[in-house]
């Protein structure tokens, strides 16, 4: 009990995304000399370094991943310029990826959801917090269930019905639905799968959430599954979505502790607040351009 | 991604609170024969002991704590004569005192909040999920930001405006509407000081959530202190409201990692996290009858 | 930095030890009466309940498990009519079983190890703080590396070394050394499979550590596994040996972040402190009676 | 269990201590172009980044951390012309302070423990690992208790009575002892208070584990007053000494979840497990130059 209510949304949303800040994702073949030429780049328009992350996988002869957020007046004007040198300086010269990125423009994130609404609400409630730098153009559903409570956060709410095996329909709706209105989709407990041919046709990132530690309890029924084998902690796994069924590149985990007196039901429970906790945390550095994917891995700047 | 859904809720209700169970809770000084006399009465009456813990803080002349629960049929008709005999053979005898009750009756909890509404959603949300077996006749708030919100879950929302250094005026107000309305009372992040007077004429357990990991960084602005002493990790508590500020018996606490790139308010970004999930745990202990007070310190049988 | 020395191992070891205590555990079909009917029989002989612990998977026709640990004066003498008057109460009339012991007699523990100590030398030290309750009349290994480290505990070292595919030589000396010696075995990173034969021969308990979060990375190599996969923390598993590799009754689970930037030595690394808590906790638990096996999975009074 | 070994050490011993890296430690006042004249020196002499750590406290005139290693071809020759274009373009051109070291040079760590040997234990098994890129010249103690265990270690043992009032005569010793031989200084559970004048004249950094989450608990007997309190975590710290008893710089922190039925000296007992991770953690980070003082902050890039 205090005296003086924190204020802690407005500055920390600031805090995370001033205007003038962009990022700049570099990976590819280490080589001497790489991070010498890009903070000349940026020091010669006249950028200040916030922040770096660089990680190597290798000293000799590994793969390089830098991640740098700077601020620069006039950012907007001065992208194609300084787009243009990176081009010059480190794509050509040392065969690098460049992705640079105005932070003040938020990604857009479709969310997909099915009945439960536990990561949904999460996301929608710290993105009202200003706690998530997206904007959130739609939520789509296989059942009307979720849509008042979506509607009454501000955000449209799609109902796209999917039964039967036969899922084309639907994801031909989907992909008309999504495309060039959204950056990235979330799966937020969506319990169909997609099919690859969806997958490769949407384009962008998808993230979903497994209700396991995995690589422990691939596949349908996780809670049931760990409650069989009677473990001591359950977990959650956020990963991107690839066509192998819970085999993409993990980008966040975690576990709670649950006991043999506790029900798979009860595991559920547990479970559901660590889902939508490590969901979270993955949006959020997806939002931020934290997460760079390597393979089938990722490395994350947190 | 899975390919049935979960169904957590109605089974997880179910468990924890079955439709023919009470609980008993029997504190006092310690003696040889209490748990014996205690059992024999519940099988004298044909009740079966589903749960049973029990804690002694020293096997020579100390103080004996035990919750037990219990299936009994038809046991609103039964409890008159359980409690007869209760009395006889352990109040009496031993000196213990004896909490029985009805666990299919939901705790009334009425909810007090500010502006922030991070821990009073989470509050709301799982009592919607069936995952906390009270009822919630008021939600009050000093502040009309969450109005809305509260009432969009079927709550009644109550605007008791207390501004200046008299709260009398305000306090006499909530007593009004809590008397004989409600069990306990939940500081969901209210930011103001409750009186002596208050608490003695509530005469209800109240539950606070302080910001910070007690006993450090005790009263106003504990994320702005804990930034200034550079701690690595932050913390929420869970506690009785006693008339000494901060000082009540302690319920749950837990801790977020943090690091030095933290601002203040990052740091209150993390702590609500840990501040919703410690208050959701202290809440739910509180209405199963897990949590006996002794003294400064409680006894929580999880 | 404090003034004065905290004592803790001397009244730590007290606390949980204290000479006249014993244990019971009771497990069979629920049935009402029973904690009536157990509690009776202890009241009767003067026993004192310290501690009990029950649960039950099913209020309707159930298993049953209870851990009741009581005092009682002149405890060897009395065990005898005690077992006897359990025998007729408990174990003819409600068909339980019951297993009672006088927990001032230590367990006999034997450790196998291999080349790596940091296990071994994490429940050496612990023995030696006086933390677990155990008698160590051995530590076998199939390397000679830790002998030293071994004898310097006071502990008898035996090199039983086991090479090829034809394990029988040295599991027969095992067998030798190990015949009523023993009250169970913990293989504390002890690198070679154990056959069903021995198990069955051996006869008692047996714990392995094993370096994944189960069912994760089941087999040789999990850190190398765990790497490859991406994961974001790894873990251990505590269960109890059965003839199926790495698929017996989990006693207890930790885990530990772990980032992209760790190599699979790193992984090895951080796991090994996982490990030795892990593997720790189980151990002690164990010998204090506080794991009951049920078919594949473990009922943890901790 | 599992077939072959993981051979965890050398591995990583090599993966973050290698022959020829160099840290590089720079601080100051923020300004623009900081980290590419910092780069471009280091490309100038070849060096390869590694990895490049980064943290400014305010994008707008704030203050600059920056930790860079990398590799360079005949290190110990070319170190004093790096040195000269260091103090160049950095210290003279922008009033940074620069810390390059070899770190195939280990810091010397002196140890100081009294009776318990928990915290001091797992620094020699680490060191003796290899996870600690550190030599050890000496254990001193007050007491002679723990002197077999160091010397089994093949680590110089001494022995520096220090009874009464007076600490002056031990601190002399103390002093000539520590002379020229070390760089930094643990305090691994060692129970006397350090004067103002012995740690400005001792003039290397000394850390020290508080057993207690601080500033909770501050002075002698946390665990007492935790107990007291009836909270529901303990915890450990490892921070800087200064001259205000557990009041210097915070370099690490954890903590561990207790109950009521844990007596004052089972949260000792907890407790110590916790002590022995943060004071090693704390430990390696400053012997790999990972932590950078920063008035009575830490900036600890892990």
């Amino acid at each position: 009990m205090t005296l003086a209510q924190d204020k802690a949304s407005p500055s920390a949303r600031n805090a995370r995304t001033p205007g003038h800040q962009a990022s700049l994702i570099v990976q590819g073949a280490d080589a001497t000399g790489i991070v010498s030429a890009l903070t000349s780049v940026l020091s010669g328009h006249g950028a200040n370094i916030v922040s770096l992350d660089q990680y190597s996988d290798n000293p000799q002869g590994g793969a390089f991943f830098q991640r740098t957020v700077f601020t620069l007046d006039a950012l907007q004007a001065a992208l194609p310029a300084l787009r243009a040198d990176l081009d010059e300086h480190l794509v050509r010269r040392y065969g690098l990826t460049c992705t640079l990125r105005d932070l003040s423009v938020p990604k857009r994130m479709a969310i997909f959801a099915s009945k439960s609404d536990h990561c949904l609400l999460d996301l929608l409630w710290r993105h009202r917090q200003g706690q998530l730098p997206v904007s959130i153009p739609m939520v789509i559903s296989n059942h009307p269930d979720v849509a008042e409570e979506v509607r009454s956060f501000g955000i449209p709410f799609l109902h796209v019905p999917s039964t039967g095996p036969d899922k084309s329909a639907a994801e031909a709706e989907h992909l008309r639905l999504l495309k060039d209105n959204v950056d990235f989709v979330v799966l937020a407990r969506y319990m169909q799968i997609l099919s690859g041919d969806f997958i490769e046709k949407a384009g962008v990132p998808i993230i979903n959430i497994h209700h396991s530690f995995l690589p422990a309890f691939i596949g349908a029924g996780p809670y049931a599954k760990a409650k069989e084998r009677g473990v001591k902690l359950v977990g959650a796994t956020a990963h991107y979505v690839t066509e192998d069924l819970d085999e993409g590149p993990i980008i966040e985990q975690d576990v709670v502790r649950v006991s043999h007196a506790d029900t798979a039901a009860e595991l559920a429970r547990r479970g559901a607040d660590v889902e939508r906790a490590v969901l979270s945390r993955a949006v959020l550095w997806h939002a931020e351009d934290r997460v760079i994917r390597n393979g089938n891995h990722t490395i994350v700047f947190a």
